[in-house]
């Protein structure tokens, strides 16, 4: 790793956005599945609303999802990664293989 | 991605040692330091002591740091990543790369 400007450091910046487990677990469920309702993501992962909501939230607001609404009765609204989002992939696969490789199964 | 059995997710395992953006931080400061001292890490991360110990024990616990003590006058520990933590390197750089892409500075 390179050496960083702790005031400024791109893993900071980056972590302040994926900012925890259910974060990385949510781009997961984007990575597997595509477009995703909230209620895809709810069922998938079975954490509450209010933290689920939270979280796409944070995403959203960063750039790194993006929400789509379809005037449909009911009207539905699907989350999906952007081009920013899609760039996490490295990051996912990483964690992939160093959990893959280093932990044991479940 | 590859397909992923959700029940037994490598990112899922990976992200229970790797919680939350401390732990990434902290990680952060041994790739740039090697190894370091509860205090040195508190200096630079202004973190509670308490959630430093919570945080440096959850990744001892897991193999990705151990701890050395020194047998001086006063005693001395040190932290220091094991192999199973080097390992976690392109982690780091996959998240400082999409950092330095997709982050605005600070």
């Amino acid at each position: 790793m390179k050496q960083i400007d702790r005031a400024n450091c791109p893993i900071q910046r980056a972590t302040n956005i994926v900012k925890d487990q259910w974060s990385i677990l949510i781009i997961r469920e984007f990575f597997l599945e595509g477009a995703r309702k909230f209620t895809d993501l709810q069922s998938h992962l079975k954490l509450s609303p209010n933290t689920l909501s939270d979280r796409l939230k944070r995403l959203e607001d960063s750039g790194v999802i993006d929400r789509h609404l379809y005037t449909q009765h009911p009207p539905r609204a699907e989350y999906r990664l952007t081009e920013k989002g899609k760039a996490l992939g490295p990051v996912m696969d990483a964690l992939y293989n160093w959990g893959m490789n280093n932990t044991p199964d479940l």
